[in-house]
């Protein structure tokens, strides 16, 4: 029996127990993004690196930043054998509202071989997938047939801000030849793909304050310019009628899609009116000239990500505030820069706020776009592990979203990433009832196994 | 001696046990918005009894409601003579913040003159004012020169809620030949004014939802219309270039100030340069062609209260929201009818929302807004009086705020009200540290007292 097939036995023949642990990871709820939740972030990386320790990582540790710890560790095979760096985030997205959820995010329940927990996909599951295929090959081959580094992070869902610092500054421990992150999706159930694709992001807020303190409507309305209608008036003209964004020079930098992944991505089997109807919409809205697909994952966007002023509690008060806010983000797609995104919508909104109203504008935070070389070694194995795993070659695809992490890896260790994910778009990861199929946790660590095997062959 | 002259000296002699009783009833807590002072609400109303019994109103009696008493009484001199129905609140706006009073609410203190308690000018001390003047009265000549009623609720500060459906059941007992309220203010420190316009309401809750769950706005961004931004192009479209409100027969019914009334406003002694400075704006917004003055009290307007959709916590959250949602109010002027208004405003909506969203469309509530004429025996009284008492002509003015009892007492009993109120926007009434001037107090029951004898004149 080879090596393989002795490890793909032992996952098999473990499978429950290592949902059990799963189910134990998830229970921690790791909001990175509210402060409140800082001991249970910490707690989680603690976990973590109890794991690996167990599983063999004699090196694992948490290290402290200035926001939540990142944990890595490392098994070397053999110098001469490639060396895998496997990415991924133990926070989790904050689980508002919470009245949505059928089981509370932080109690996982498993119905009908899915697995619902905040954190269940998005990364918690995928990420675990990573340290289970190691366990496999521990207690099977002894090691695993490539060296692997872990770097595990606690600031996904908040903005990565400690790790690009932190590879700067460990440029010598991350060396490796590839990075391999699971936290992106299949392209349909039983479809794998690979994603060389990711946007970027600029992500502001923005605060508009009119009256210096919340007036009473009924005595000045009529005579001051309410920030609310001047938020309402700016957001309302960030898009033209063809939905294309007007912040001026918004489209400069944007690289066009070639006709060759035109081509590609019309012949995906993807249905624009299912699409629309999965998510309750009677219409989808894009870019004039742009499918579906096209503008979802390779075409800017802007969208406002929340907006509040005034009285927002039951019932009726008559009040004509102060301040109105919102978080508008912006997907990019390569060569737009996050910075300077930034720079030509701030110029943009401070052209047009009243004379009566001031602005305050901050960057929250920003990531690069990134297109990855399709052609590699490590795009071969893995594009051959999920052809084993799923009976059909994976798609090659763009995906909507971003993963700083992997622009931070090209740019800063000048490495490619192999996005090998097991979501799928229905998995609610920001939402209520975030979950993940039992089925793709166990077929994730088989793909996972088998690109190991293939990318040590080379 | 003349009756009036007796009574004034009567009401000269008696203001320090007049401010004594005032200062029993300040002690009471009758926070009408509190459940938890429900019982002390209704101690007031049987300590209104009480007094006005001890006045000679033998059939002073607090009417139960569904929610607080109603405190009716009346002092019928003689069928011929004029009847002056005598509106007031007995119940207060809750306290907080506490830590904002020098001295606590109920426990009320004068300083160099000024009388410092909650309800001390909303509107016990001025409710008061007129059972006072009962006083002087009764222990002068014996009898008022007019027909006196009473009724004096204990919801105001809370909606109001059983007062309507009150008055209509008693439309005998209430029979009258004008209200008179005094609940408002000075138009500035000794120099009176008579509030003749009351603008309506239309209050209206708006909730668009786009996806049926928010989703991530990397995977779904781009291609779904965001409701945020939905509702920020409706707002936007609600008032033009001119801010004007661009609702179709928003102004169809309003009734054009008159070249008169714009002449008494623009003379009035109104600085809008200090107002803006006041509220801390650099400008102030009105509709096309009007001033700051006529815009804020004498033209209808369309103020959100309130929006939020979308992620509002602190730091970023990448979600592209199902839901987004808005409080609207349009102050009404006459002849504009509120649920007309919000019918005309529906149907704007449901005109404009996309295809992709849909709205759901709540009338919270509605107030007619009021105009009463200036020409009449009542007004010819009352500003004759104040003249008196101030040595100088009130001012008539409109307001911009809604006293919804004024438009009841006209739609349900036919009646006119007289608001002539003795108050300074500087006297804190919803706010910490509420006080009233005793000069104003002891005016306001001269002033009574001379209109009285002028409207039984005739």
């Amino acid at each position: 029996m080879s090596s393989i097939t002795r490890a793909l036995a032992y996952s098999q023949a473990n499978q429950n127990r290592f949902v059990a642990e799963l189910i134990d990871l998830l229970r921690i709820p790791s909001i990175s993004t509210d402060p409140a939740y800082s001991d249970q972030v910490t707690q989680t990386a603690d976990w973590l690196v109890d794991h690996l320790k167990g599983l063999g990582v004699e090196d694992a540790e948490a290290i402290r930043t200035k926001g939540h710890p990142i944990v890595v560790g490392s098994i070397t095979v053999d110098p001469v054998c490639p060396t895998v760096l496997v990415y991924g985030h133990y926070d989790v997205q904050p689980p508002d509202p919470l009245d949505l959820w059928t089981s509370p995010p932080f109690e996982p329940v498993i119905q009908e071989g899915v697995l619902y927990a905040r954190g269940a996909c998005d990364d918690k599951g995928q990420m675990f997938m990573h340290l289970k295929a190691l366990e496999c090959w521990m207690q099977t081959a002894g090691t695993p047939p490539v060296n692997l580094k872990f770097i595990l992070e606690g600031e996904e869902e908040s903005g990565s801000a400690s790790l690009p610092g932190f590879i700067e500054s460990h440029r010598e421990e991350l060396s490796a030849d590839v990075v391999v992150i699971s936290d992106s999706s299949l392209f349909a159930p039983g479809i794998p793909s690979i994603t060389y694709g990711l946007r970027g992001m600029t992500y502001v807020e923005i605060t508009l304050t009119g009256p210096d303190r919340d007036l009473h409507s009924g005595t000045y309305g009529g005579a001051i310019h309410n920030p609310i209608h001047a938020l309402a008036a700016l957001i309302a003209g960030m898009h033209d009628e063809g939905h294309r964004i007007t912040i001026d020079g918004f489209y400069d930098r944007v690289r066009p899609l070639s006709d060759d992944e035109r081509r590609a991505m019309s012949a995906l089997p993807f249905d624009a009116v299912a699409w629309a109807q999965e998510v309750g919409v009677r219409a989808s809205l894009t870019e004039s000239g742009y499918s579906v697909l096209e503008a979802s994952t390779s075409r800017p966007t802007l969208d406002c990500n929340g907006i509040w002023g005034g009285y927002i509690g039951d019932g009726a008060k008559t009040v004509l505030p102060s301040k109105a806010s919102a978080k508008i983000s912006m997907r990019l797609v390569p060569d737009q820069d996050p910075n300077e995104i930034a720079e030509l919508m701030e110029a943009w909104l401070r052209a047009r706020v009243p004379e009566s109203i001031q602005l305050e504008f901050r960057m929250v935070h920003g990531a690069q776009p990134v297109l990855i070389d399709r052609q590699s070694d490590a795009m071969a194995a893995a594009s051959r592990a999920l052809e084993e795993v799923y009976a059909r070659a994976p798609y090659f695809t763009r995906i909507g979203g971003s993963i700083p992490v992997v622009a931070d890896f090209k740019h800063l260790l000048g490495l490619d990433s192999v996005l090998m994910g097991f979501g799928l778009d229905s998995d609610a990861i920001h939402s209520p009832n975030e979950h993940f199929g039992l089925d793709r946790f166990a077929e994730g660590i088989d793909a996972i196994l088998r690109f190991h095997t293939h990318y040590a062959a080379g």
